[in-house]
């Protein structure tokens, strides 16, 4: 009766106060309040939305339905990142021994492949022996010890997220902003974080496409941080084209540890350094972003920044020489050469196409549970708005067999589109979002009126 | 996944097509489709609508979810009459006999109390014995022999509309007006029908209180049955104060006993001979509506109706010595008159009040399936508009015992509202809604200027 009362409540525009959101969370954990109430109630969310209260006592009910990541006693501040998910992206990877590495304690809890996109535990799990699912008493040890934890969601925390997600993933209730600003912040929030910087992907491959949608996601999770007393900052970046060159797991893990090297592709190095800078600077690790990013170069250069990935390899029982050696991952059977079937210029690189690609590959899964295969997946060697002649290499497919290599082909051939004009892509970091308004992406705290003056 | 992207695409404001509609209901009976996933749905359904061919491919799908009542090898017209329900409302117990005794066909299936209304079913049961659950068989034989059953919904009939009514009932997804419509036509066009009429209730004790919401849903039932070849009649009756005196179950009964007797109050005859006509023109039993009127009174005063009903009663297992003396319907073990607090205008007699009230007596249900007595309820002498002195008796109350009488007491006091200026009630019959169009109700099929030409 009580959750009748909600459902109708939020259907016909009215809010839901803050006790009602305890009880009804709590109810449907002890299943009085069946999966159909429940889903009935997102779908009103969807059309309705929920008011920043509602939101904030949502999130609460969620946060509190499990155990907590206790770190109160370290002395490091606690950072963590979290992207809304693109394609390539490989960048959990490089920062959380990178931030490591320069004294942040790193609690990243991460997902698996959703949709078109990777998942950071799928990628991890290229590793030979590598485990990802850490109990919380095994991720606040190791993190105590080496600074850095790369897990799943573990079962202890948020159970009220978990049933939630899987109900919206069957009842098409996923895109609604408050739902998931509610679910990733009730997660993070579990972290026990000191600072929490945010990727709000914008572009044709992320979940939000329209910037406006993915502004107010930010803004969302920005205030609802500061309600909660975590500092949150978020950037929008760009999404309309992979992130840095290899998309699948394996190659995208060698991708990242190329990037704890120094070797990594500029967009994808660009990307890291920004999100790094914020939380190293919200860490009070560095007095601004210009101080951050030069840290991380200095990491990156002395080696420590590998290093610090090898110990978390290593603790989480993954084989640490895939550090210096990659080709100890898995490797596709099947290798070839993709080429311009005429010249002109780059228009499109798909990131749905090329996501959806790597899962046709093998390299993701149809349903949750799915075997995958790690080394598949592809290799893209332009980006839009390049020039290229026809004949000309553009990408390496990575398949199991030349049925593979022929499915990798079709997806490229939709996915890389020539032409003779193309249009500008999106800039690759847009906004910053902060407690303090959304303002266009500065990279450096150096104002640039200053630094023309001679 | 097919269910989840017909809901994506309605929650879109998309359509779904008439084969998916199949699917989906078909799937929904084998549980492949899941309740939250079909709440999710018809929360959508709730905010974006069905439109015309969607309503008609959902409510044939749920039609043929089930059987059907086949009485086409009879001569005789099947006609029927529904109502959206309201306090006091035993046009039903009045009607189905009546038409029968004309030689209609009437296959009446009716249902339980519903929030603040009694239910048709509820109301027979008064009548020591009385079966309502009868199989369509059994149906089908008594309407050929006697011309008239009064029956529940069998469980044969529409289980997709059984299974969709106890989710919307649970999901706060009851008040939408094409879900109403194809609930309620699927079940209509199951029994066959050459001819139905609609009692769409508005005012305060309304599912749907605003005409326009009303008219709305009047309309679309028309159309709906035009689409499926049942000519369908709709009249807007009032339901800001409860038709007739009688409110409760073995009181109702008895107060429709009367009326077929020819002893039943102005409103309630009125309602009862408007809706009577139409269903008669519809089967082709009278000419026009005045002609039809004149079949009524003629039945009524010759004692056929209420020999109708006899022979109604006996053929479903109840005592038929009731139609003679309705003093062997249970009885109320207090009985207390309700006297006017002071003098004034009636300013209102709310519906709502009344039927929780009766609820509250005992006479209806909080859960469904609770026990109910049937001897309770009021009887209630005053209507809006009417001119009352301090002390005078405005109403009876039976109730079980004087804990009863008191908790009676209550409900009227806060229902029966006195004042020094009373608003003018809504119009009995305000509209009539045919394929033609909407009107306004006359009564009269002869034209009103040619009545005044001498």
């Amino acid at each position: 009766m009580l959750a009748y009362q909600l459902i109708e409540r939020k259907r016909n525009g009215g809010t839901i106060e803050p006790g009602e959101w305890q009880d009804l969370i709590a109810s449907y954990l002890r299943d009085e309040v069946t999966d159909a109430q429940m889903a009935s109630l997102l779908m009103a969310i969807y059309f309705r939305g929920l008011d920043r209260d509602e939101l904030l006592a949502l999130t609460d009910a969620m946060l509190h339905s499990g155990a907590s990541l206790d770190l109160s006693h370290l002395s490091a501040p606690r950072l963590d990142k979290h992207s809304t998910g693109g394609v390539g992206d490989k960048v959990s990877l490089i920062l959380a021994p990178l931030i490591a590495s320069l004294g942040g304690a790193v609690p990243m809890m991460s997902g698996r492949g959703l949709g078109h996109t990777g998942g950071t535990l799928d990628k991890l799990e290229s590793i030979p022996g590598f485990r990802t699912r850490l109990s919380l008493i095994e991720a606040r040890t190791q993190i105590e010890r080496i600074g850095c934890a790369l897990i799943g969601q573990s079962e202890e925390i948020a159970p009220a997220d978990r049933r939630l997600y899987a109900l919206r993933d069957c009842t098409a209730t996923v895109e609604s902003i408050p739902l998931i600003a509610a679910s990733i912040m009730s997660k993070k929030l579990a972290e026990g974080l000191t600072g929490l910087v945010l990727d709000i992907k914008r572009g044709s491959g992320a979940f939000l496409p329209h910037v406006e949608r993915g502004l107010e996601l930010a803004q969302t999770m920005v205030a609802l941080g500061a309600r909660h007393g975590v500092p949150v900052v978020a950037l929008v970046t760009a999404m309309d084209r992979p992130l840095g060159r290899a998309c699948g797991n394996a190659l995208e893990l060698e991708e990242a540890i190329h990037a704890l090297r120094g070797e990594g592709p500029p967009d994808l190095m660009r990307v890291t350094y920004a999100l790094g800078a914020e939380m190293l600077v919200l860490g009070g690790l560095a007095t601004n972003r210009d101080a951050a990013r030069r840290a991380m170069e200095v990491a990156i250069s002395s080696g420590r920044a590998a290093e610090k990935f090898r110990e978390v390899v290593a603790a989480q029982g993954g084989d640490p020489a895939v550090v210096e050696d990659p080709s100890l991952l898995p490797q596709a059977a099947c290798c070839e050469l993709f080429f311009a079937p005429n010249a002109g210029f780059v228009a499109t690189v798909d990131p749905r196409r090329v996501g959806f690609g790597v899962i046709e590959l093998g390299g993701g899964r149809s349903r949750p549970g799915d075997p995958i295969d790690h080394s598949v997946g592809f290799v893209i060697a332009v980006r839009p708005g390049d020039l290229v002649r026809e004949g000309e290499p553009l990408a390496t497919i990575m398949a199991r067999d030349s049925e593979g290599v022929e499915a990798g082909r079709r997806a490229l051939q939709r996915a890389i589109v020539i032409a003779d004009e193309a249009d500008y892509p999106l800039p690759l970091i847009s906004h910053r979002v902060t407690v303090d308004g959304t303002m266009p992406y500065e990279s450096t705290d150096t104002p640039v009126e200053m630094a023309a003056v001679p």
